[in-house]
Parts: structure tokens; C-alpha cells; sequence
């Protein structure tokens, strides 16, 4: 009889458990792709459609991509009723699920001047409204509200992603984002110094139930050996010295690839540094500013982090030290400027390189189906970065999260803390 | 005291005419200066900003660049107390004229979202009501109503350019030019026949004292063969026999360029035509259409119009025989159709390839100083178009024009017109 | 009676002018395909593979093209019996006749280190013994000996591409041709001077019975203008003044496209050219060479061949005002040095590029059957160079000869000569 | 007094050792430089210069390269009276150490006729005289004795990749390397099976006093999950039935940089595979051979073997389990072939593709000073291989060794061997 009542409460307790968790789903996926229009807020329509680089995506492009992904993997395959908004959307606004089939090249999407941003709000209202009726009926449906969650998180990527292409939009008239969240601050000045870790075996990837990616997992151990981590990102200050010392004419801070690199581009500084006349000058989507050199340097790509590392006869941390080191912190300071002005911060300022080329973890398993397509197939000739920058969004963190890009690649917010064996 | 009346009547006479030459060039500036806005009205401002090739560029960028050959040429320098609208325009709306300084890359003007094209649109208004007042004022100022003059042809030039850079651009998504001026109009069926000439010397270039540019002149002697040119456009329904015959696969009919071309580029085709199941279409200005056979074949490279010649035992003519046949015919059938209907008209449909390379006439003399850039530095590697199209702006139309284009370009309205020796 | 007889005499000396013609050409083959050979006499076997330019062809490639062109056309044809030396030698040597089918690819020509230089001496002995037979035998066949003089002249062609292609190859490493056949001579300077010439009616092309390319044919009328040429080539003494002036750092002499040549390959000097401290020197095929002043400038483009003539305010002269010129000179001064030292001589020193771009006579007939791919799918994008250089074989040299190249290239030996209208 | 004794033996002892030393370096020495002429040995002169890919280096470049090795790092720094054999071999032979200033460009190798292969012979002589001078002097000098023995090693690496490019180069020609070792053996078939480890600490990198590179320091610790690894190499059979799947044509097995590039190139077989009819034949080097289904597949990628993993559901190995497994063998087979035979030998046969992307081991030190280039500067972008190949020189096999290539790359003797998770 007890054990009857037990059960009942525990029936009824998880039922409002799942039922709540649809509504916070709901919440979730609303807030998420509200927050998404809003970073577009100010721009222009003109702002929407160019595509100044290969990797760069017109910010239309963004909106009508993350929307596609709830239409392509939760609308069309678990609503028999559902017509598209668009058929053709279908092969345009795929990024590169070939198992979906035909896309659209990547490099070409500067190209379409149509659907307007017009026509793709709509499409992101159409989705909506489908979007709400799904979730709302799939209050008990476990595999469904993972796909749903995976579907916000990816639309979160994107909205880094969009801080990201704007900024190099923008910055090739070296325009303002007009509404700019804030003025960046006058940053603080901090020295460096070192966090010390022993030798041991540890715990690398998702330890427990919360949301992360398939490449996150297996939670596994690693055999660490005795390290330190700077306490401070490196400064736009410390950066310019290894600039002044003609670091990027001296071949014997480079990798062979890195070399070639900086030869074939012709790469002099930092992405969004600008030299006037004898003064130095940064682009930040608060426009031209001059260098503040207490602040942390950013924009730069693996080839840098690991030339200045080389520079200073230090290393990059690998993926799995810097896991263990932002585990060790206790306050992490996020932030709510659109540039970094803390080296100080363990996160919530720039994505660190590490040295760790991104690969499987040992029993690694993708997700199935086309989501084995979202991070797997990419497991080759790209770097693991840790941390979250200033434009990550909040819920985006975690200290098992394995960012990761080419090393050539700097229009993201990276930057470089420094790593010693002891 | 006969000679001093009939000197003052003279002298009256002439003031007249001058005062009357600068209203008309008013005149002819604001309806020039319009009808570049109406061109583009019935764009989305999406479609102003892109350019999905090298060779195309974006409608706003002709509204921007137009503009500042006026500002740059006319204001600029015979103004003293004028200021830029915008000092950076001088840089980005430079198209190639080195003479004037450092410019903007041409295949990265799609590139810049900013200016906007409300800005730009601006720019336009402010540069017009200085060229009123410059106008006005220049009424006795033959080099400067030259100037002027000069700076409306260009203007019109751009117009036939942004039909072809907006066919290019709503080509890639099959958007419609909504408010195309009308449907196309079925095309009336002519049978292929020849019009004979005799050897003779003739005079070519421009022969008389209306407008024309430097490289229709000096007028001079050239000494002509026997020859025939087609009363036909060749049609799409000859030019698809030409497609049946395998003819892109096909070594014997091609240039050793243009054989290089149809395999890098993998030509199977012209520019717009589609296939879809057993049926041709045609991407027009009014969206896709069912390929009309007896309406001319457009949108073909000088590869094109070469090996079609060849496949019929004939070749095109030299842009001299072609000025003579031109000068030949009476009625000119102009077009208000934005796709071309007509393959009988010898002009007013399509401009047709020559198998004359661009170079200097015997005499030649370019343009002084900035303009000197005008036409002279692209006499290399470039074939001469006669005739006109049914974009050409109806002022714009001359015997003596010679249009150019490399080898391989065929965004252009450009057709086919068959010659043969006797 | 006497009729007969005269009619025997004459028939008896045609027969004995047709066998004369056999053995005429029996010992032109003979000596062409031996001088061949003895242009190659002084290379190391390494020399004969190499392929330093896409444009550069490796020497054993010439040794056996040369045969593959008389083993294709000629015996394999006429010659029912006929055997390959090596079946895929028809594949390999083939330079770019389509109607022959697939062949070798021209980039790709130095990727071969097999068929060795010992095994293509081999085939070309064995196509010598067969054509021997065969010319021998066709005494009496027209045809046969028109094809058999064309295998000649294209031998001949090869001959001075061998010495461009030796003269790039050994300069990568600035090797001498070691025998080269002399040391070249000190240049004697010559002041410049025009020649003038009337407004006239001219016929242009080949005019007699003699050998020709079909694109020297037919011989027809052009009206020209009174023009003049100069007396001397360009020397290398002017053309340092054109350098030491920043001609090559100034866009306002160059053509567009050349403008973009110089750019894109960083070019600062003629080809041979090399500045050593203060010091300018020339490679040549005997080796460095300091810069001889009075020497006619060689290796030049055609860019830079205009730039020059506008620099001077000059032009350069079209190919029938070239062909006039040369009509009009009694002595031709030809070399037999391996570097030009003479800007006096009208021909036999330089290629002279003219600016006509080249394109078919009116009334053109192409050679037939394979030949058709001789010269006239070669009639787009290039320009036509008169006069012939010291490597020209002595019996190619003609007044109506057409050489032609791209506006890009100088591996050639190619002079500079001006013009100008009066 | 025993003591003294003792002392003296001990010192006699080393001193004899020492001298022995010598007399063992020396004899590797002109051995293993007698060993890479003799690899020479069947070429002809012909296909010492050619370069038919930009990865590829003609042979006689590695003849004088490896010369070069010797003649800057040991000489030159370690004789004061030491006269280079000719000063701009000093440039023309430097591979990539920036250190020593400017260099002749990787991919221009074959572009270099001269000097010729009995220049490149006569230098080999003039080194080794004077090598042989320094070893006999250099007895007591411990890093002097370290500085050859990594030159013996180096130019033990160039042997392999001579093996590598003379294949590729005679592949292009599809000709034998006459006098080729002996003829492939028909290979035996087995059976697929697995070995299995558990869960472990292991110890990873060079463990004893043996010679080593850089990269396989310092040997630490790593934790290993259960595996298992295929006790045979993927056999050609076995990888056709991959093949005739169309896995070629299907991106699901492939990573997205490995079907970038199978698009990209047109890859649908491994290297040198070849279908003839219905047939299939594979280039070795003992010419066209038909394919072997029971020998091991070679020459295939990072991204064939990865793509093959994935459709066999297993995954590649990683660096360290390779390492496990290598220890756990006890014979190794080591081949007398030019071309494998055999799937079931832990190695001695081909290099094994890793799932481990080429870095720097946990307190890792490179090389000092110029041999600081050798290693470390290539960590990115590369994946490790295990195990040797038939053409690895046998002195040159260790468990430890880590040998590295991008993942496009497969020229080398590159093979296939499976794992998976327990």
C-alpha cells in the first residue's frame, strides 16, 4: 500500500518533472532564437548579404540555416503534416549534410541576393509556430527533446558565429556595429604569473548528465604530467613586442606550415590590427580603437599562438591540461562587451588554442543518423581551442567544451594563454 | 558696315545656339541621370550589393561609380570651391583609372556592404545639383560641354551594364526583374539569306561631327573583299542543331582557346539556356522561359560565335564589313522588349562578334590625359561587337561604335551574324 | 614534226626537273634533320628531359615531335607496310592535333624521364630510313612533296624553338651551351633614324611560288597610311633609360593587361636581364654577359615592346607596314651568333612584334585534313612578330612570314623596332 | 693499488671502446653510403632530374642533398680548412633549414638540369674523403659521433623516399626499375583476426640508449583503454570489395577535408592501381603487375584509411596502441622485396596509418641549434605511421619510430591496419 503511494508520487513527480521540461525547453528555444534577430538588430540590409571571404557567411545566411535545422531534422521527420515554407530552401540553407544530399557550395552563399532578409524572417516565423506546436506535444518525448536541444545549442554556435561574420564584415568599411552592446573598457593591467599542477591521472570530457556534444564524450582519463598555466592571457603589450622584435620576418618561430602561411598571405599582425603613421589601432564592433595593450590579443591564429609560445620558450597547454585548469578556477568572468578587456579572466574573454589536434577520445561515438555528420567528419587538420570568448553566449560554457579550427583560422575570438612543462 | 551687321548677326546667332547646347545638355544629363534610377526600381536593396562573378558588379556600385566620374572629371577639377560628398568615395568608386591614383580591387567590389544604397543614393542627388549649377554655368565652354558629354555617354554604357550585371545577379536565384517592361514576345519566324558586297575601298569611323569616342576615329580608307553577310540573326533553334551535333564535344569547330575554355569550364551551352528533362529554357529578364527557336541565340562568347561559324562553313565578318552593311540598311528596328525577339533587325537586338580584334584605327589618338584610359589600354586581346542590343540606351546607338569584350565573356547581350567571301 | 619533238623536249625536261625536285628534297631532308641533331650536340643528356615552364619544351621532346610528325602524316598514310617504332610514341608526341585523337599533355611534357635520348636517336633514324624510301619514291607526287616540305619547314620551326627552349633550360642554372658556335661580337652603335614611307595601296602576303604557310595566304590589297619605321632596333643602351626611369613601377605606359602582368609576376627588366650590384648583365647562350648598350634589346614582351613605343611616343608598326619595310631593303645582314649584336640589320637579328593582332587574311584557306590545325586555331589572342632572329633557320626566313605569340611571352628572341605616323 | 689497477682496465676498457666506435661509424658510414648508389644503380641518367609532382624529388637531387647534410653540419662547422666542392651547391641543396639562409624552392627541384649526375657523383666522392678524415679524428668526441650517426640516419630516411620517387617517377612511364631485387612472390592468403590488450599504463617512446630522433623523446606514460588490433594488414581483396562498394562515390565513410579531395583530384582507386578492361593491375616495381587480392593494400591515404575503418566499422589505431602491439611481437618479417607480399607480418611491410595526429610528446626537446629544423617544425597538419616498410633500410626499424605525412598523401609505402574498442 506504501509502496503503491511511493510509486504514484514518484510517477506523478516525474511527470511534472517532463512536463516541466517541456516548458523549459519551450522557454529555451524561444529566448534562443529571439536572442538570434536581436544581434541583427542593428545592422543594415546590405550588411546581410555579403560574403567578403569563403569563410565568412552573410548573416542571412545564419538565420535561414539554423531555422533550416529544425525544419530538415525535427519538423519534416516527425510531422507527417508538415509542408515546407519553401522547397528549395531545402537545398540552399543545408551547410553541408550530405547525407541530406545536395547542397549548396559554402563559398558561393554571397552569391544569392535572394530570398530577401524579408522573406527569410518570415521562413524563421513559419518554423517558429511549427516549432512551438512540436515542442508543446512532446512533452514525454526524450529523443525529441534532445534533437530539440541539440537544434538550440547549434543555433547558440551560430550566434557566435554571427558576432564573428559581422565583424569581418563590417570591419572591410570599417564600419560600426551601431547599438554596440557597450563601449569596451580601458583594460586593467595584471602580471603574469604561473598556476602549478602536479603529475596525475585525470577525468577529460562530460562528466555528468548535463547537454554536450558527441565529441565531449566518453568521460575518460588522461596521464598528466607536471605543468603550469599562465594566469593571464597574453596582452595586446606583449604581443607588440614579439611584433617589434620582426617576429613575423624570422623563420625560427614558425611551423614549416605556419611559414608558408604567413609568406603566402603576407600576414604581418594580428587579423584586426591596423598600423597608422607610428600609432597601432585595433577594429573592434565598437570601430577603430587605439591598441589598448593591457588588454588580451586577439584575432590570432594557431601558427601565431604557437610562434609567440616559441618566442617566449614556453608551449600552448594541450586540450586536456587547460580542461583540468578550468576546473581548478572557481569564479569565471563573463562578459557583456563585444571585445575582451580582461587577461585576467580563465574564461569568458577568448577561445585558447591548445595544442591538441582535435581527435576522437578513446571509445568516442558519434551521434547517429545525420547528426554523425555535426562534428565527427571534421576530426583532421584543426586544433581543439577551450574557454568561450566574450561573444559566446552564456549557456554555451562548459569546461568540457572542445571548440575547434584550422590552424590558419583567426576571424573567431581566440587568443593565447601560455602553458610550461616543470 | 554690311560685314560688321552680318559679323553681329553671326556672333548673335552662334550665342544662341551655344545658350540653346547647354539647355539641351541639361536637359540630356537629367534624363540620363533618371533614367539609371529607373533602371534599377524594381530591385530589392539585397540586389544591389552582390556580385557573383569577377566581371559583374553590384547595380549599386554603377549608381556609386557613375556618379564619381562626374565628381572625380567634371567637379573635382573645375570647381574650386567643391567638396567630396564623401572623401573615401574618390577611392572605392574609381574603377580603373590609375592616372587618378591607388583604387578599390574590381572582383572585390561586392565585398563592401557599406555605403548602403540610400547613402549612395545621396551621393547622387548631391554630385547632380552641383553638375546643374556647372552646367549652367558652362554655356560658352565647348571642352567642358565635351567633358560633359562624354560623361553621359559613360552613364549609358553603365545602363546597358546593369541590365547585364542584374540578368547576371536575379540569374543565380531565377528571380524575375519584377516590372520587366513587358513579356517577351513570341518570335516571328524568318528564313537565313544573304546580302552581297562588292570590293571596294570604304571609309570607316565615325564621319561626321555628332559624339562619338576616340576609337571611332580617325575616319579611313579600308580596301574590302567580295563578300555576303547574313539577313539573319542566327536563331536559337539553329544554334540548338549546333548543341545536337555534339558540337561541344567536338575538337574540329574550335579556337585552341576556346577548346581550353569549353573543357575548364565545362561549356555545354549558352550562358542562360537550362535543361530541364527534354526541354530547353532560357533564363530572361522575365524569369524562365521555354527556349524560343526562332528568336535569336544570345548570350554566346566569341568561342561560340567562332565554332558555330565554322560548323557552317562560313565565318563572321570583320567589324568593317560589318560597319558597311550596317551603314546598308535604312530601317534599324529598335527594341522595348527586355529580351531580344527579332532575328531579322540589323540592329537594336543583339551586338554581334566580329572577327576583328580591338586595336587602334590607322591615325589613332586617345583621349587626353585621365581619359586617356578610356578605351586605348584595352586594345590587346579584346574582339569588336557591332550593332547595338536591345539594352542599349537609344541615344547610344552609332555604325561607327565599336563595343569589346574578351573572348571568352558572354554576360553581354551578344548574338551571331554569319559572313562569307565570294 | 618540230611540234612533237618540242613537245618531247619539254616533257623530257619536266621529268627531269620533277627528279631533280626528289633529290632536291631527299638533301633538304636530309640536312635539316642533321642540323637537328647538331643543335643538341653540345647538352649533357640531363639537359634534354627538363621542363622549367609549362611553355618550355624539353630538347628530346623536339627530337621526336619532329619525327612523330613525318611518322604520322607521311608514312603512316602513305605507307601501307609502315610499322610504329613504338605504338605509344603516337600518343606521347603528338603536340596538339585533335583529329589525331588523345595526346600527351603539353604541361606535363618534363614529367617523362622514358623513351630515353638514346631510344628517340633510335626512332629517328628508323623514320629517316623509311621517308628516305618514301621520297625517293614519290618523285613524281606533288602532294607528297608539299607534305614532305611542310614536315621540312616545321623541322625548321622546332630548330629555333630548340635554341628558346635550350637558352630557358640552361639558364635556370646559367650554363653555357658549351661550343656554342662563337663568342658574341661587341655591338658597333648605330644612331636611330626613320625610313618613310607613302600613302599607298600594298599587297600583302605570299606573292610567289615559293613555300608558304597557308597564313601567309592569299596575297591581297591593304590601304595604308603614310607611315615611318625606324632604322634600328631598339638597344639594350635605350631600353636601360626606359628601366632607369620606373617604367616598369608606373601603370601610365602599359596596357591594361600588361599593367597586370607586371604586377601579378613581379616583372622588372627583360627576361635575360640580371642586375649584380650596379651592374647590369645578360644571360646569353654563352653564358652572363655584361650588358652590351649597343646591342638590340632582345627577349622582350609585347606589354613591354608597347610601353616602350609609348614611353617614346611612338607606336609600333603593323605587320603590313612591317612586311613593306622589309620588301623595301636590299641587303639582309643574318647572324651566325647565338646573340643579336647588331640593331641595324632589317632582319636576322630580332623578331619584331608588331600590333597586329593575328587573324586570317581575307579569303583565307586553312590547310586540309589535320594540317587545318596548323596555324588557324592559333588566330586569337596573339600577336603577329616579323623578320625572323639569329636562330632562325637561313632557309625559313621569308617577307611574308608570320610569327606569332602571346602578348605575355619573351622566351622567344624578340626585338623591338618603332613606327610612327606622319 | 687494485683500485688504481681496476681504474686503468676501465679506462683501457673505453678507450678500446671508443676507438672500436669510431671504427663502427666509419663502416656504417660507407655502407649506407654505398647502399644509395647502389639503389641508383638500374637508372638511367634520364631519370635522375625529373620531378613529376611537387612532393616528388628527382633522384639525383637526393644523391647530392644528403651529401649536402653531411658537407654543412659536419664539415663545414668542424674543419677550419674545409673548401666547399662548389659554394652554390650550398644553396641548391638545402632542403629546409632556414637557419642556414636562403634555399632553392622544393618545387622547382626538377626544374635544374645541371649540375649534372657525374657532378652530384664527384661531390659524393669529394664529402666522403673528407668525412672519412673527420670520423678517424673524431674517436673521443661523443657529439661529433652523434652529429654522423643522425647524418648515416638521415640519409637512411633519403633511401626510403628514393625507393618512393623512383617509383612514382618510373610509374609516369609505366616502366620496370630494371634489375629490380627479384620478382613479388604470389602472396599467401590469412584470415582476418584480432589481438586484444586490456586496459593499461604504458610506456611510450624510446626506452633505451639506441639511437632516436627527437620526436620519440621522452618515453613517458599513457593510459590505454582496451583494443584490439587486426592481425593482418588490409588486403588488396579485401579493399576492392571497399571499391566495388562505390565507397568511392559515397561521402558518409570519408572525413569532409577526404572527400573534399577525392572531388577535388578524382581519386577513385588507391595510387597505383589500375583497371584495364574488367581487370586490375597495379604499377610496382617490377612494372604492370595483375593485382595481387591476397597481398596487402599500399599506397593509399590517410583519408582511404580512415574512409575503410569507418565502412568496416572498426577505426585506425592509435600511435600508442600501435606501439603496444609492435612490442608485443616478437618475429618480425622483414621483406627482401621491392613490392609486399605479405598481410600477416607486424611489420617489415608497410607503414601503418595511425589515428594520431602528429605532436610533440609530454616534455618534449627538439634538436639543438640547425637540426632543431629536422622534427619539430613539421608538427601540424600530419599523421603518424607505424611499423616500417619493404623499402626501409633495415638499421632504421624501431618500435618507437614515428614516421609522419599529411593525410593526402600516399606515394609512400603506406598500408592499412584495423582496431577497434573493447
Amino acid at each position: 500500500m506504501y509502496l503503491l503511494e511511493t510509486r504514484w508520487s514518484l510517477i506523478y513527480y516525474l511527470l511534472l518533472e517532463v512536463i516541466h521540461m517541456g516548458a523549459i525547453i519551450l522557454e529555451h528555444y524561444l529566448k534562443v532564437r529571439h536572442e538570434t534577430l536581436k544581434i541583427c538588430e542593428p545592422l543594415e540590409i546590405e550588411d546581410y548579404s555579403v560574403q567578403p571571404r569563403d569563410f565568412v557567411s552573410p548573416p542571412k545566411w545564419h538565420l535561414a540555416h539554423t531555422t533550416w535545422f529544425f525544419e530538415e531534422l525535427v519538423l519534416k521527420p516527425h510531422n507527417n503534416k508538415y509542408t515546407y515554407f519553401n522547397k528549395s530552401f531545402s537545398f540552399l540553407f543545408n551547410s553541408y549534410y550530405k547525407s541530406l544530399g545536395e547542397h549548396w557550395q559554402q563559398h558561393e552563399r554571397g552569391l544569392l541576393s535572394r530570398p530577401t532578409v524579408k522573406e527569410i524572417r518570415a521562413y524563421r516565423s513559419y518554423v517558429d509556430e511549427h516549432m512551438i506546436d512540436i515542442i508543446k506535444a512532446s512533452n514525454f518525448n526524450i529523443a525529441m527533446n534532445n534533437l530539440i536541444m541539440i537544434g538550440i545549442q547549434h543555433e547558440q554556435q551560430h550566434q557566435e558565429l554571427l558576432y564573428m561574420d559581422i565583424k569581418y564584415i563590417l570591419g572591410v568599411s570599417q564600419s560600426n556595429l551601431l547599438g554596440a552592446k557597450n563601449i569596451a573598457l580601458k583594460a586593467k593591467k595584471f602580471n603574469q604569473d604561473w598556476k602549478f599542477f602536479e603529475e596525475n591521472i585525470v577525468e577529460i570530457g562530460s562528466q555528468n548528465d548535463v547537454f554536450c556534444y558527441d565529441n565531449e564524450k566518453p568521460c575518460h582519463k588522461r596521464y598528466i604530467y607536471p605543468f603550469a598555466v599562465s594566469t593571464t592571457l597574453v596582452s595586446n603589450g606583449e604581443f607588440l613586442a614579439f611584433v617589434n622584435s620582426d617576429a613575423y620576418l624570422n623563420p625560427k618561430y614558425w611551423l614549416s606550415l605556419g611559414w608558408e602561411w604567413v609568406l603566402r598571405e603576407n600576414i604581418k599582425h594580428p587579423l584586426y590590427w591596423k598600423r597608422i603613421g607610428h600609432s597601432w589601432f585595433e577594429y573592434t564592433l565598437n570601430g577603430l580603437q587605439e591598441l589598448d595593450l593591457n588588454a588580451p590579443v586577439a584575432h590570432v591564429s594557431y601558427f601565431e599562438a604557437d610562434a609567440y609560445a616559441s618566442y617566449k620558450n614556453a608551449r600552448l597547454p594541450s586540450e586536456f591540461e587547460f580542461e583540468v585548469y578550468l576546473r581548478s578556477e572557481e569564479v569565471k568572468v563573463y562578459s557583456n562587451s563585444l571585445h575582451p578587456h580582461c587577461v585576467k579572466s580563465p574564461r569568458g574573454q577568448l577561445w585558447c588554442w591548445t595544442n591538441s589536434a582535435y581527435g576522437p577520445y578513446p571509445g568516442f561515438k558519434p551521434f547517429q543518423s545525420t547528426l554523425k555528420e555535426y562534428n565527427a567528419k571534421f576530426m583532421c587538420n584543426q586544433f581543439v581551442l577551450k574557454s568561450g570568448s566574450i561573444v559566446t553566449p552564456v549557456g554555451h560554457y562548459r569546461d568540457s567544451y572542445r571548440n575547434f579550427f584550422p590552424p590558419e583560422q583567426r576571424w573567431m575570438f581566440s587568443g593565447i594563454r601560455l602553458a610550461k612543462d616543470l
